[in-house]
């Protein structure tokens, strides 16, 4: 099962494809698309065919886009949710599943805590996808994304399976 | 020249086309897309499609899209933004240049004052459209902002001058 995963953002939109077989993940590519053009609508337009090229290349099977944060910076999250939609529509066109994850679930399930840094999501993705090259902070949270997307989103419940046991065996 | 103005929501989003020949204003159509689906996924990809269909009927050389209203629910905020990606991107990719407008600006172009109520600016459109049939509120706002474009967006700057002059003589 081929998973892709998006970290939504107005300039700079992560993305990473990871390959789910059971319990093995494995790195397959991962990226940045950075928004071109000196208005919005150029801007979304340019991030629309950038992440459509993303989805021609790799070909996935279900895609997973993290949940906007929302704050008291209205104009922040107006941004944001236009680049969102541009995340959500892509999926959605090429006939993909979309799993959403808040940020906190994210590292809670890649790093264990819900409230870890960005280092340390970078640290676990790179443990989990040995030997992967990440583009940039917004493409290792792409892949986190996909990584919590093949424990929780049903892209192989045996996957599910073994980590459940390797946790009772870690608690036992 | 042939203007699409949009009012972007994510249940309904409204639409109007008009020609402006000169001062002359008239109408060519207008409706609501209105979102189907479960999730926010399927729901954008209904409206990108509709809204698509649209632009692909009318053949519109400029489009405009009502700035969203910032408030302090993050939440319906997003919602918007989402929506308001979709109203964006779709005459982005036919090649549109498109502009944007305050709901106040709007108001204030097509009734006089920027704070009309809905019925007002319903009342406006029809008077500058004679015999437009309107499909809904949402698609009334939609004409109202192709209007309002028609005026400010230098789709024809002979309107402009005619209004200025309009403007002077009812202030000789």
């Amino acid at each position: 099962m081929r998973v892709l995963g998006i970290d939504p953002g107005l300039r700079n939109m992560g993305w990473g494809v990871i390959d789910v077989d059971g319990p093995r993940l494995s790195h397959v590519g991962n990226g940045v698309c950075i928004s071109k053009g000196d208005d919005l609508a150029a801007r979304l337009l340019s991030l629309f065919e950038q992440l459509n090229a993303v989805v021609a290349e790799f070909d996935p099977q279900t895609a997973a886009v993290e949940q906007t944060f929302v704050n008291k910076d209205g104009a922040g999250t107006l941004k944001l949710g236009q680049a969102r939609g541009i995340a959500m529509l892509v999926p959605a066109q090429a006939g993909l599943r979309i799993g959403e994850y808040a940020p906190n679930k994210v590292k809670k399930t890649v790093v264990g805590v819900g409230h870890a840094d960005k280092k340390q999501v970078d640290h676990m993705v790179r443990l989990q996808l040995p030997g992967v090259q990440i583009a940039g902070p917004d493409a290792a949270d792409a892949l986190a994304i996909a990584i919590c997307h093949a424990h929780h989103g049903g892209a192989d419940n045996r996957l599910t399976a073994a980590l459940a046991q390797a946790d009772l065996a870690a608690t036992a």
